[in-house]
């Protein structure tokens, strides 16, 4: 189902039914913004996705204990600036200390706290600051769009745009609404990218299904993009779902599920997007559409290995229609494709342009390519004539701007 | 063995006896050097290993094909600027006519002439410059150093220094010689790195000896290094063996083996530094060294896997003791290990220092760190305390000047 068939509207995690957030300065960061609490007046069926780096930062292991437990949560304490991972036993000692305090603070079980971090990895969080931010944030809860706001600004890090997106949509005569907000800009590749989304839904709906629909969601969004290869010790999807909407709760697949499906599914591409385009230093958001592949897996695979190429990031930053570099990244994606059978386009608001057809140059336009290739959204689309699969990843340019804010973060 | 049992000398492909080059400048770049041609008075065992890309350029198809059906050759013409991929039937029938050129102006049979391209992919081949190039370099053939410098400058691009090694070592009472000359600068990552290198030696050594060192020592050597994790259309390694030092051929494994494997590992670890030390836009070698893993498969992924991350490559451009990101790097390298058991170390000229142990920070002074990663060459020592095995992978760091100069290669 696509993104078009779902009516999205100013929101973001406050919008679903019985929802509070709030943003504060800790000073965990030298400036801005840097603690954000998410808040459900009631018991939420949750559900997660984790990155599968080996080295797991300590909230994301006790994110998944608690999804593997309960299943269930109320709140959500995020912190940007230090990651807490490579932390060891304090680490996870003082991600501990912080689901207390905020459970002291809201009142809850501390199992009902989930926690993320973002930052520099190595390093201990402080814990004075983070038990003060935290009773602050409690204070500070409110179910209005500017706390949404706040909540979003908070959990940025070098992210240069605030992502939220809330969609609303009819199941079983009653309105369902999802709303959403992530971080992610650098240190960001599939399984999970790189990337914190807190995700929240008045839908009734179990937890399993929840769960499922999560999983499938991720696939096609947060998974599809990448910025740097670098796979996070942080990344963390949950969505948590109040059930306040009032709908028939949604406990099998059937109408009802697919319309949920196709939200979140068009809130998560939105969200993967907006992270994609705005990767650390990017010009342009760079879409890889896979077509007529074999198999879904392969298309997925060579979508990404082209998105991911810094060859091909760095021909797109430069305008340069180097289709061989595209060719090149499907070669060593791992999926099996007949060269000779390749056509390939360059699509943007300016137009599109043939480049290959069947494996060699159409002798295009290079005048007319890169003023295609000068947009700020750009399409390449891969048409294998192999089969009926199709994938698309998302990624961005590679500019100098990457560069300078990699080569000293942590100063 | 290690490299330094061995004793290098200023020389190159010339140095074993037997063998001629020449440089030419054929007008397929804009300016300078860029073509090169190989030759040996007499046919040659021939080993070689190429590029795992699906996508293979003509030229690379054309080797295989030689390698497989005859595995002897005496030749090899090789250009720049144009790699001759991606350009279907009719870059198949300039490969071809390429190779009869140089068989009509030296005098010998098609089939024992190896081609190799590196430039821009998608482009054909100018015919008429490669033709008369090809006679011009016949002409041109000297067996003395000078005619080595001109060959190892032709078929460099992007590259900034020219990359050459020669090594002799007592083999059954005689000397025997091995040379190389190698180029790549970008589109280099393993299996195999984006590169060409052509290796010439006067052992008298049977073809599946030669075939069998070789593949050991591109797996320890090239396959090893990495610039910025696109594995080129065109990675050609050559080794062309005339036999005529005289020693007692080489035909079963034994002391005379392991001399010539010995000489040969080191000569290609030298070209293999090289080439990572002039990644594009590198202003370090970094060099990434896993020690004490569960098995070598482990080690060798796990320091590629540092070796190749933007983000660690980034910080070592920064001098930025960024530990966490290799933490990360290793986390999602594939290999298994325990985290609370990471010693890392960072090494270089100015000394070495300690930054983990068991994982966690060590309390280092950033300083003193700063200082040890301003060094031209870096190394990063991983010991993980979970067995015996070890590997080392070579990258470089990543600058504005990279993406510099790939932002518009072709213009």
């Amino acid at each position: 189902m696509s993104e078009n068939t779902y009516t999205f509207f100013e929101g973001g995690v406050t919008s679903p039914a019985g929802f509070y957030a709030a943003g504060i300065a800790a000073g965990i960061k030298k400036e801005g913004l840097d603690m954000a609490l998410l808040y459900s007046k009631v018991p939420c069926a949750l559900a997660g996705t984790f990155t599968t780096n080996l080295v797991k930062a300590a909230p994301v292991k006790w994110d998944m204990r608690i999804l593997k437990e309960q299943g269930k949560a109320q709140a959500v304490v995020i912190n940007s600036g230090i990651a807490n991972a490579a932390t060891g036993a304090e680490g996870m000692a003082r991600c501990e200390l912080t689901a207390q305090a905020a459970s002291k603070a809201l009142g809850i079980d501390k199992d009902f706290v989930l926690t993320a971090s973002t930052g520099v990895i190595g390093a201990q969080l402080p814990m004075d600051k983070i038990c003060e931010g935290t009773a602050a944030l409690a204070e500070a809860l409110k179910d209005d769009r500017e706390s949404a706001v706040l909540a979003a600004s908070a959990i940025m890090t070098t992210d240069t745009i605030r992502k939220e997106a809330a969609v609303s949509f009819g199941c079983g005569g009653k309105t369902v609404t999802i709303g959403g907000m992530s971080k992610g800009s650098g240190m960001i590749h599939p399984n999970m990218c790189t990337m914190l989304a807190f995700i929240t839904t008045d839908a009734a709906i179990s937890q399993p299904l929840l769960q499922k629909a999560l999983s499938e969601c991720v696939g096609e969004s947060f998974n599809m993009i990448t910025v740097d290869g670098d796979t996070s010790t942080n990344d963390t999807c949950l969505v948590m779902a109040s059930g306040l909407a009032g709908n028939a709760p949604i406990e099998s697949e059937g109408e009802d599920y697919e319309a949920f499906l196709g939200a979140l599914k068009a809130l998560t591409i939105r969200l993967a997007k907006k992270m994609a385009g705005d990767g650390e230093g990017a010009t342009a958001l760079f879409e890889v559409i896979v077509e007529s592949a074999a198999d879904k897996e392969s298309a997925a695979k060579m979508a990404r290995s082209v998105a991911g190429s810094n060859l091909v990031k760095t021909a797109i930053a430069g305008h340069d229609a180097n289709w061989g570099r595209i060719l090149c990244a499907m070669g060593y994606s791992g999926a099996f494709f007949e060269e000779e059978k390749v056509d390939l386009y360059f699509e943007s608001a300016s137009g599109k342009i043939q480049i290959t057809k069947g494996g060699v140059s159409t002798g295009y336009s290079e005048e007319e390519a890169t003023k295609i290739l000068s947009d700020p959204e750009v399409t390449a689309r891969i048409v294998l004539g192999m089969g009926e699969a199709s994938a698309t990843a998302w990624g961005c340019d590679l500019t100098h701007e990457y560069i300078s804010i990699n080569a000293d973060y942590r100063s």
